[in-house]
């Protein structure tokens, strides 16, 4: 049996810098089509000189120009209308952190003041630039998210011409959410429609789980699943793939990040097909809903994937991916 | 500031066997006077036998007598009435594990029919040996210990007689059966009264916190010390210091279990002078009341712990402790 997927889209993807990029880029490359590039080197990408450079640098690391690269801007309050207006062609969206909640975030937002963000948001709303966020409070791991949807709910209702895309969600809160606001989106990765906590804790602690959001309880998962494998047309895979090099996660103070771009479409197919969904929910979930929520419009191609065991490898470079080592039903077809 | 305890007890250790013995045997011996002796070695420890064996080796692994062994059995219910009588001198309680919860626990009980335990319970009951429990089902891992309390208060109330343990509990529903049943009591560990799984994975995913049962919320966290601080007459210390290799700590599939043996006076001390409870309440709380649920009678010693900094070594032989590196205001007096 085989499938094809007409241009594939990765959401939400974090290809680093450097080496590791050179790593990442072009697996990501082999199975998407376009992808939008997280800003949160260090520094934050909040320039258009250094968006236009990052562009380039992944650009080289891929070798060619197979995958669309969305690129985004790390989120400040003290961009102007004139300064977004200048860089509007450069980007797709600009990523909204609060201030150390993951990897790289401590210039992110304290407080969510609408008065302190307001000329931002109201000049990404005219000028149409898509606000993703990485929903999250300081509170209690296993609350963060559902703590942070009456902050979506406030932004949502405060800018409603801003299309504010609710980044990785992991609860049963935030999907609840998307139905509430016409301007609320969502993107969901891969592992957090496969695991919960107790496959990052409740057996071995699993450090090559382990991500932010943490995954959550089984009737959040269940949650996610319903939305994508219907295809929602508010929700659109992102995965959130992070890499980190292996001594990183494999240590006493373990990075946060799951590294599933290489093998994040064979796990959809499986997901989609395990469940008895349609492959044209997966099409919309993986491309289609995507390019009606952002307006893009990628380069047609076609992936091809075969229902053919893959077993994952131990390691990419210095990445250990997720399932590394197992072996999953469905191949990509080069 | 110094302050002496009298006779301190861990009511919950974990030696391990052959090297690993030797490295922590001789570090509870500096800290304690007496501890309860986990059984599960591989196989488990469940025969005369084995027992005599394996408390000789603990002494010669300390090299004096200077910690008194409270030897354990690991509970199998095809233990007879005949059997148990002719081991009581040997044990001095026995340690029940639902199958496959924690390390090295496959042989343990599968579903809790009175009717498969009670000849076991009967015997127990009437020849006055405690049972301890590590309560947890195998539901999702946030809910396992509050799903198990029906269970501790099912075999309450089946064996009115019997003193039931529970074991390292880490959740309110827990703290809460304690005064629902006069023969239900409970040991409380360092780590839980002074983690929450946030400390696990809420910032760095921290390997060396991980154990089973997983720190919960802070609430529950709040009602642990809340019994200990107050020295409730139905909890005692025991630490469940588990040590692992730091390369079984530190991998893929990180194993379950926080080593505080060496430091776990030093933060009781700590925290009971933090939230202004006397001393008083912690000689109960580490001696006295694992005394009088015990019905044992150890050599009278006492420890002297002075309020001067102690830095946490990085490690003791393969094992890291909790807090490695860190410093503590309160230090054990030689």
């Amino acid at each position: 049996m085989q499938i094809k997927l007409t241009t594939p889209l990765d959401m939400h993807l974090h290809l680093r810098d450097e080496d590791m990029l050179k790593i990442v880029a072009p697996l990501s490359a082999k199975s998407f089509s376009g992808a939008i590039i997280m800003p949160n080197l260090v520094p934050p990408v909040s320039t258009k000189d250094e968006v236009i450079a990052y562009r380039q640098r992944i650009i080289e690391a891929i070798g060619d120009n197979k995958i669309e690269l969305y690129m985004t801007l790390f989120f400040k309050s003290t961009y102007t209308y004139e300064f977004l207006q200048s860089i509007k062609d450069e980007i797709t969206a600009i990523k909204l952190y609060p201030a150390g909640i993951t990897t790289n975030s401590e210039g992110g937002v304290s407080g969510f003041d609408i008065d302190e963000l307001k000329e931002t948001l109201n000049a990404m709303s005219k000028l149409n630039i898509p606000l993703c966020i990485h929903g999250e409070t300081n509170g209690f791991v296993m609350d963060r998210e559902a703590q942070f949807v009456p902050i979506y709910e406030k932004l949502a209702l405060a800018f409603p011409d801003l299309k504010i895309i609710m980044e990785h969600i992991t609860t049963k809160e935030s999907v609840e959410a998307l139905d509430k606001f016409d301007n609320l989106y969502a993107t969901i990765t891969i592992h957090h429609l496969l695991i919960t906590l107790d496959d990052v804790a409740g057996g071995m602690l699993a450090p090559h789980l382990f991500c932010k959001p943490i995954a959550k309880r089984p009737e959040d998962r269940d949650a996610l699943q319903k939305v994508a494998l219907s295809a929602h047309p508010k929700v659109m895979f992102g995965s959130d793939s992070a890499p980190h090099p292996q001594d990183a996660k494999e240590s006493s103070h373990c990075s946060a990040g799951v590294f599933t771009a290489p093998i994040a479409l064979q796990l959809l197919a499986r997901l989609f097909e395990t469940n008895g969904s349609s492959f044209d929910n997966l099409q919309k979930f993986v491309s289609d809903n995507a390019k009606n929520i952002y307006g893009v419009n990628p380069k047609e191609q076609t992936i091809t994937l075969s229902k053919t065991p893959f077993t994952v490898p131990q390691n990419y470079g210095k990445v250990v991916p997720m399932y590394a080592g197992e072996t999953i039903s469905w191949s990509l077809v080069d």
